[in-house]
């Protein structure tokens, strides 16, 4: 009788999982909102001087903004094509343990771009998570569909349209990240209106093709 | 044969919905209680100067009391209404997210309106974080309604009862945020009253309408 | 035909209320350890001065073990209730929404006791909470049963159970915080000791009678 | 008719189980991130200076790495084992809950090692973490052995994979920590270079049979 190794029958429960991964994504949206920082009350002394205040905390709204579109995008964009398995596997497991590290390390990159917002760096830095992000939820997908773990009944073109996305999406993250040789503020404005048509979903063409 | 788009397969799934809602519900909540700040030890030599310090978070208390039931309420209504769902689609869930945005804000104009209590900006602040949430929830309702995702057996008085309630309690929150012009702790008190009522919903006239 | 009030149809999700109620109960034992802070790097200089520093995180150790076995007792104990329930509803949502209260109450009022061990207002107050605490579960346990949310098939010894657990248990807790008198780390010790009894539950007499 | 105890009936929900630990994994996974501090803005005037205090965060995000493993092949551990259960009992339930408590604990060891990097106390604390992870795991693998809870048509040599692996793991770690008498970092390599061979899981010997 063959042995039976630990590695053929750990991490195959998917509702685990999804629990892990609703409770990271939930905390990890909270956790971006402690960017916005209540003004320090000794330095204000009237309505006018908290109004200002208030107004330095715009970038940090920005990005505060930008990233819970990220996670929400990636979440929907995980969950999409999750519910399509019909078992999972120990790598299939920690392929998204590996997504989730990413998804942890978004409220730190959205802090060093709230911080330093004008910094190329730090720019450069946001778009390497969200490119891992993307790299990650392509390879999740890729050990799915080549190790048999979808459902059968799942249509061929559902597949391609999961790819699609997330290959589309990412030419187009890298296309805002690279304006940023212009200005970071560019670049900001470009993956954030790319995300909200993400989020808005408009049903006309160019939009519905993406 | 007709491209599937992922707009049409994505966020479909409910129960994951409900996961990420209840997890930054639940995260919203507990990081409430980060305002109430443990006095610096350095400062207080005796049972009496930490009764007295203690005495000084009154302030934080009250907002945390209040943000927990706003959180409460709109956590029981996001759940009533989407019981009654027999499906999702895209736009509910990305309107769900945007209302849990609404929801990781609160901890922040918390925090703000615990800071400046005295400060109409804070207070008006405050109430817009509230009205968004109210407007979002209305959304989301909207959104199940109009596009057939709600159980077909779910009564039409149901649906009118659900509406009834949100324009209710924002005309009163309206009306509460509008006694600011008098005193923010006029506004607080009405706002704080009209939650224990929506609370603890007494059964007699006139409260059962509410 | 009769008008459906909202109060009728709201908050009876026995499963969301769960995940709820997890989900808070973890994120209050997680921000437990934020206590235990990382001695400054600045004033350490080999070893021994870690060593040394570390020392000092004892009373802060203490009082996390002392809240996680709260935790941990509260968690069992709504959890064995809650498990015997055949619906919710509106006042019983409710409640437990003042319990989860109560709940995020505690990484403050060990806080509190960690960096006052010795003030006897700090003591007072984490057995406030835990009374608190007590008091709100039982205030569950008598909406379940006396508007008949419970199965029918609970046994009414199962009740008997339950409500005597309470009953003690708080008598215990008032009699180690009633300790103070002497020292608060009489009351810290009693109460950890009952805690521990709780938690491990040994099989012998009288143990098994609490 | 015998009276029923409390203890005979608490604690027996395994869902509620697998909810809560989800939950406490996510939010220790999460809080690991707060470790990676943003540089102090006032510090840095240029995009070199960001480049050169970012470096600075090397070590903090080995350990960040090392300690997501860690939860992470914990998290898997739990989960594989806790599927094959039957039913729970109050004792599982109880060593569950101490199992979380050494989960919380590692965002505290993994933030006193990110300091005090080259100190062997912080690391022998780091280790001791793990450790006590080991035991519990084991412990509870032991109470569903010897009580009867695990399904009953679980294979025997499943549960000879499941006491082989943290064994070997465990023995691993130690000699990994033992390495510090030469250097930490020779400690922090093994234990990663471990890790990273059970989250990957090569399928080749010897690494199969780990």
């Amino acid at each position: 009788m063959p042995t039976t190794f630990y590695n053929s029958i750990a991490g195959r429960n998917l509702h685990r999982l999804e629990a892990l991964s609703d409770g990271v994504f939930a905390i990890a949206m909270t956790l971006l909102v402690l960017d916005l920082r209540v003004p320090a009350a000794e330095a204000i002394h009237d309505e006018r001087g908290l109004a200002h205040a208030l107004g330095a905390l715009a970038p940090s709204l920005l990005t505060y903004l930008m990233s819970f579109l990220t996670l929400g995008i990636f979440w929907v964009g995980q969950q999409t094509q999750h519910e399509h398995l019909a078992r999972g596997d120990r790598a299939y497991a920690w392929l998204n343990i590996a997504f989730l590290m990413a998804v942890t390390l978004v409220p730190f990159s959205t802090s060093l771009l709230a911080a330093f917002i004008a910094y190329r760096i730090a720019l450069l830095l946001y778009w390497a998570n969200i490119l891992l992000l993307g790299l990650l939820i392509g390879a999740i997908l890729y050990r799915a569909e080549t190790f048999g773990l979808m459902k059968a009944d799942v249509p061929k073109d559902y597949r391609a349209a999961l790819i699609r996305r997330v290959v589309i999406a990412q030419m187009l993250y890298a296309f805002g990240a690279a304006l940023c040789v212009f200005s970071n503020w560019w670049s900001i404005g470009f993956i954030v209106a790319v995300q909200l048509v993400y989020a808005i979903g408009p049903r006309m063409k160019p939009f519905s093709w993406l």
